[in-house]
């Protein structure tokens, strides 16, 4: 842990079987306007609209629909969202649905109140909110786990015209104030869905565990995240009613892209990078994007951090290092990595995802070069990346 | 993660040698009058106190000043540090110390402007304050680190005149607004001091894990801290000036009991209650009391959690488990824990704190027997691991 940081995360998380219910309490915290954001209707076929919309009218809550979030929410829809946000007078948003869902409302609530171009703004200059500026706040209700913006201040917008997926981090304003967390909710998820939000989770761990020198406690925690995820993964999709499994993930994804594994840690984030380029061009589904390049990203990398991967292969995936050099270990970490990929169902090529020889330059120049990590790739290694993900 | 359960720590924490320029941003919020609390003086020696009153005096705050603060504070003390609470109208009380002082801190900070005996109603009766109840809100400057304290609700105080040692869980009303951590302040601290506090930290991991059977996250981000503070604790004791090694100790004391490990879970804290009852009979420092019990008390349950047991033996000391009984693996933790404590320099034998098989009997009679852990130990239990910890 060296470096000065601060911890702080306001959010309140509400978890289990009769989670919900804490919804009505909540909401008592708030004016009367709620500008309810959801997805495609998923919500509808499932029952969790009923249920939201009857605490939503018991509490005598005046409901505002804001519906037809994308998975990849765009520049578009966050204008549409504001505008109504602000004409309607909006005192809380909730939002029910996956990452997604929660990613718009935080956009949504930073653009309401805001006069200029809130894409340019925020997303595509990385600016922050000004201090005084007027933040919507924000509950949510997830019904798809993976990315945690249920507990931190990560928004993701994509602007097709202009082929970029930008992510901002906001401040703890617009974190949301409550995350209702029904591992049930997740269950009604078609099993791509399940599997791509899962290595979402374990790519979170993984940016953030392959960069840095020192020894630090977070990489311990980090290592934990990881293992549990793994024991309940396989449990999940062999048998995806498993709650015990379902539950462990969804409290994972939470804790792994929360506030507190980046603590004092430098992060890579190049996997993401490279994914949401992907996402960009093709709209494929986030986690997959991620699945896809990972393998080949990590092949690419490793020799920079030879000790750090050994020691993830060992810590994580149980490789025995008796007669190996460390790059053999550091190998066998990242086929362990792959085998798993393989038993729970993850893309592991991105052809099918609608990458092509004829775009990967393309997406090579979409992709945002951090200067993070064990080594920092040029727009040439990408497109080998690219090329090798094929 | 079974169950249903609500998250929430509203604790800011301000890490790194740079930390404590944070205190003046902090200051603001509160009003004129602080109540600075502190123990016996070593933070005049090591300058400690003469930094912070300095800041104070930059922020023209009216402080009051309230020292003496012992390792194992007591109820006298506690009705002292209310009456002066709020007698000077104190609008924050700063604990600058350790577990003791913020545990004391906690108390006044209920006890001041509650009327009746508030060992009795909060320790004693275990009673919640009124949800009305004027609570006052504390910060804390952490010199030493194991107890926790400084995210988390809890609160120890001792009646010796009761033969008693009693925590109490308080809600968020109680809890720090924000802490200071610092790990250079640490670093003054006897190795007898600081060594008790690693072992505090480790039994607060393990009398989180050493309990339930189902498949938590939560267990593996305790076995994630037990092997960062396992690897940071033997740098420590060899070089006590280590930064790193100090840093990732403090990370580890402070989210090892804050408000996650426990979530979905359940617990042991028999250690805890054994070691409060010899601390209550001999002011043995806290983390020796727990250490002196501790191999003894594991060798008793252990047969009742042997599962556990051995998946703790491989997953956190590396155990082999080939060609062994479960048994045999679970005991070969426990030989590895006493190895490591034995190289750490903890106290092995109760004898050296001033239990004899005279007072034996009376501090059974002083522990409370918890219904919890793998095992519900009767008085002749406790007897017995006395006699074995001698």
């Amino acid at each position: 842990m060296l470096g000065n940081f601060k911890y702080s995360n306001p959010t309140k998380l509400y978890f289990g079987e009769d989670s919900l219910s804490s919804l009505r309490e909540e909401l008592g915290n708030y004016g009367p306007t709620v500008l309810l954001t959801y997805g495609g209707g998923s919500i509808k076929r499932n029952g969790i609209y009923e249920q939201v919309t009857a605490i939503l009218g018991e509490a005598g809550k005046h409901v505002v629909e804001l519906s037809g979030v994308m998975p990849n929410p765009t520049a578009e829809k966050l204008r549409e969202g504001a505008e109504l946000a602000r004409t309607c007078g909006a005192d809380l948003i909730l939002a029910v649905g996956g990452g997604s869902t929660i990613d718009y409302a935080k956009g949504v609530s930073v653009a309401a109140h805001y006069g200029g171009n809130a894409w340019e703004t925020f997303y595509k200059h990385q600016q922050d909110p000004a201090p005084d500026a007027r933040i919507l706040p924000i509950g949510a209700v997830l019904t798809m786990v993976g990315t945690g913006s249920e507990m931190n201040g990560g928004s993701v917008i994509t602007n097709h015209a202009e082929g970029l997926k930008i992510g901002k981090v906001f401040d703890e304003r617009v974190m949301p104030r409550f995350a209702i967390l029904n591992p049930r909710f997740t269950m009604t998820l078609p099993r791509y869905q399940m599997v791509a939000g899962i290595f979402d989770i374990m790519s979170h761990l993984l940016e953030q565990y392959f960069s840095g020198e020192d020894d630090n406690t977070s990489d311990y925690l980090n290592e934990g995240l990881q293992r549990s995820l793994i024991a309940a993964s396989r449990k999940a999709v062999t048998n995806p009613d498993d709650y015990e499994a379902r539950s462990n993930i969804m409290w994972t994804a939470t804790w792994a892209l929360n506030t507190l594994l980046k603590c004092a840690k430098l992060q890579d984030w190049m996997v993401h990078m490279i994914g949401q380029a992907i996402g960009a061009h093709t709209d494929a589904t986030h986690g997959m994007t991620l699945a896809a390049v990972s393998i080949p990203y990590y092949h690419h990398i490793c020799r920079y951090g030879l000790p750090k991967f050994a020691r993830w292969a060992q810590a994580v995936w149980g490789v025995r290092p008796e007669g190996k050099t460390e790059e053999r270990i550091a190998f066998d970490g990242i086929d362990a990595l792959e085998g798993w990929m393989r038993e729970i169902g993850v893309v592991l090529s991105s052809s099918e995802l609608g990458v092509t020889e004829e775009n990967i330059e393309a997406i090579a120049d979409s992709t945002l070069l951090l200067p993070t990590g064990y080594h920092h790739l040029t727009r040439e290694e990408v497109i080998d990346i690219l090329r090798d993900s094929l």
